[in-house]
């Protein structure tokens, strides 16, 4: 993409009402705008990045085995009657009526419709297990919404349901998941803590909080040394391994009953990214959803659910990733991968460099936002910055004149003078 | 895909609410399940279809230089207020309020927000002209949602809005969209009469519907007989002649002013699949939109809006294209490519054929669905037929045992006995 063509408005100031850095960061590097309250317009570059981290979810869930649908944004309220969860959510959940008085919802979550639609079509255990997924925008009437993408009202989540024939294999399947979660948060860049949590208003037995470690988290977090020897690569544990190990989010953490010895243990403030339920027959009960099961009776279907906070997801990347002059994104989510910056737009022989390294980035499918706008150098090195591409290539005049290019690597900083087919190399790899 | 782990609900009987044949084929194909009057859910072989569309509609705008956003479905009503436009959408605009007793509305479209965007960023000539376009979820109250995704009331859009600095270059931009939608639904596999339109509650001084021609269509039109040609393949032609040529939906055609003789004036049924508006001042004058111009002062700026039905092609599309047995997919937008289906599930070779022909084409993702599972033959062929994979793959256990699978063409029905390979050379390419 030129950026002459592209459409990037950048902040020079500081946004006031910006309380943590992410948010900051995203108005700044025009991510995002708000609209209301909670509710944001993704920009071209937000967007781009929102885009990348919902196709390495779905792509994880697809090679997983869960199986994608779209469930509409707003639904009628009886199936939230039949499951009893019409009250229990209360103001969060935000209910209108249509021009014929019949009463919607703008969903919150899916259990009760995913559950329609299968009692539609699934009538025997040999169907079963089946894992349905989807992603998109949810509406949740937050008191305060803040934080901007990381606590707001319309936010896109992952949201995925399966369905068992018994208690067994919905925790076969709710494990397999647990390690799903981390293979995703690490493809992400991040590395996320499990910590054993209270189900709260969706219920069931058993359930996990994936958190990602921040300052500015809002949920305060009780672990076992062990996962910070994980989360710096001094060693490396399998699922169930460290499922064996003490995580809990504070509402669970008892400092009395806490196995690990008081002076070791560690204590941290966590960004929730995602959340892991058994169910068991929560809903099923509720809503009598059996199958028949292999003696030819019926069976009561068990379920697991499993959550991701897909747009929150992008403030707690740049929550984890970030300096003082911008974000870094690691390389998988990075909105471009490559920045390419001309400092003398109109010198044939800058012109000509720059244009055959993004033919070339292009032409290989590589991401490259390529600065052929005619603002001063110190502004083109900031921008760049700012946005956060992992690699930056500058071409200027004296460089081309012996046939090399700076590039710079966002994360350490790190600047190499290279001929153009070395750069172009250290890309494509 | 293995269809043992895929979720395909497919529907023996006619259900009785479809009253068209799209609708019918899609809820007999298992790609939609109704939620509440006009609202759908994407079931995994609709959810496939519906984003292939999407990604080719994205595709050819970005090519064309159109930047992509996203703006949220729910908005404050206050930039209707002030484009006046509030009260004109009337019962059609859904409407309420949150817990603080803010108003909000269902985005139905989308040029107030596109506005309010652009004057949050855009202040000089130098950055225009712009193109973005979102493709994302609108709701339009409908009175009587019907014939399914054709007409449903949750429904996917791309809209686009173009910005310049005179009205020249915003016709210039209209003509240039107007072309480029001939190519996004020439990929899609459908040809298209763009007739001269009303331009409504949208507004603007020139207007183009691009239509789908089919029975079930709701507009009836007019065109000259040379789009016929063109759309036979008998002859080419190019935007601009096109352009020349009379074709205009029925509100706006006039019989005694008509350029085209009666008797050769061709009359037909269309499906509205895009709407293009030169819209001028329009909203630029309500809402008070200048850039600086070249010469320092303020400029207003002029505007145009595309939009594409993106939930409606897939429904127009199967309208287009089907027979007695079911849907008959074009190449780009088919779930799946290739059905490849097991006559005999368990026998050594039948499996071993399988399993080379799906990891083959797996490997160079071609979509693939693989019946593996233990249904008779007959019922076998009819499932792949209803869901309209445009080349079947049958291995049998007679066929393996002679080195040759059976591969049809969903569209022309013709059936080749070949070798495994050369199946594979022919989907391949």
């Amino acid at each position: 993409m030129r950026l002459s063509q592209f459409f990037l408005p950048l902040l020079k100031e500081n946004p006031s009402e910006a309380q943590i850095v992410s948010h900051r960061l995203m108005l700044r590097a025009g991510m995002i705008k708000q609209q209301a309250a909670g509710i944001y317009s993704w920009l071209p570059l937000g967007l781009r990045a929102l885009d990348n981290v919902e196709r390495i979810v779905a792509e994880e869930l697809d090679e997983a085995g869960c199986v994608r649908v779209l469930m509409p944004t707003l639904q009628p309220t009886e199936l939230w009657k039949e499951s009893g969860r019409y009250d229990a959510l209360g103001k969060e959940m935000l209910r209108f009526k249509d021009r014929a008085e019949r009463e919607l919802l703008y969903s919150p979550t899916n259990e009760e419709m995913i559950i329609d639609i299968f009692r539609s079509y699934v009538k025997s255990y040999k169907s079963l297990p089946l894992n349905l997924y989807q992603i998109n925008w949810k509406f949740r009437d937050e008191v305060r919404p803040r934080f901007g993408v990381m606590r707001g009202r319309e936010f896109l989540m992952k949201d995925g349901y399966s369905f068992h024939v018994d208690l067994d294999d919905a925790k076969r399947e709710y494990f397999k998941m647990y390690d799903v979660y981390h293979k995703i948060f690490n493809r992400l860049g991040l590395t996320s803590i499990a910590v054993s949590a209270d189900s709260g208003a969706i219920g069931g037995s058993l359930s996990h909080e994936f958190q990602v470690l921040a300052e500015t988290g809002e949920s305060q977090i009780y672990y076992d040394p062990r996962f910070d020897d994980v989360r710096s690569g001094k060693k490396k544990a399998s699922g169930e391994e460290m499922r064996s190990w003490y995580a809990a989010a504070d509402e669970l953490h008892v400092t009395d009953k806490c196995p690990v010895p008081k002076d070791q243990l560690r204590e941290a403030r966590g960004i929730e990214v995602g959340h892991i339920f058994l169910l068991g027959r929560k809903y099923t009960d509720a809503m009598n959803i059996d199958v028949t099961g292999p003696a030819g009776a019926l069976v009561r279907v068990e379920m697991a659910t499993f959550g991701i906070g897909v747009s929150r997801l992008v403030g707690a990347i740049i929550e984890a990733s970030h300096d003082d002059n911008g974000i870094i994104w690691p390389d998988a989510v990075a909105p471009f991968k490559v920045g390419l910056i001309n400092l003398r737009v109109g010198d044939r022989k800058c012109d000509d460099a720059c244009t055959l390294i993004y033919d070339t980035l292009c032409a290989k499918q590589v991401d490259t936002l390529y600065d052929d706008t005619d603002e001063r150098p110190g502004g083109k090195f900031a921008s760049m910055d700012l946005i956060g591409a992992p690699w930056q290539i500058t071409v200027g005049p004296k460089g081309v004149e012996r046939d090399v290019v700076e590039m710079k690597h966002r994360k350490t900083g790190e600047k190499q003078e290279l001929s153009v087919e070395s750069a172009l190399a250290k890309i494509l790899g």
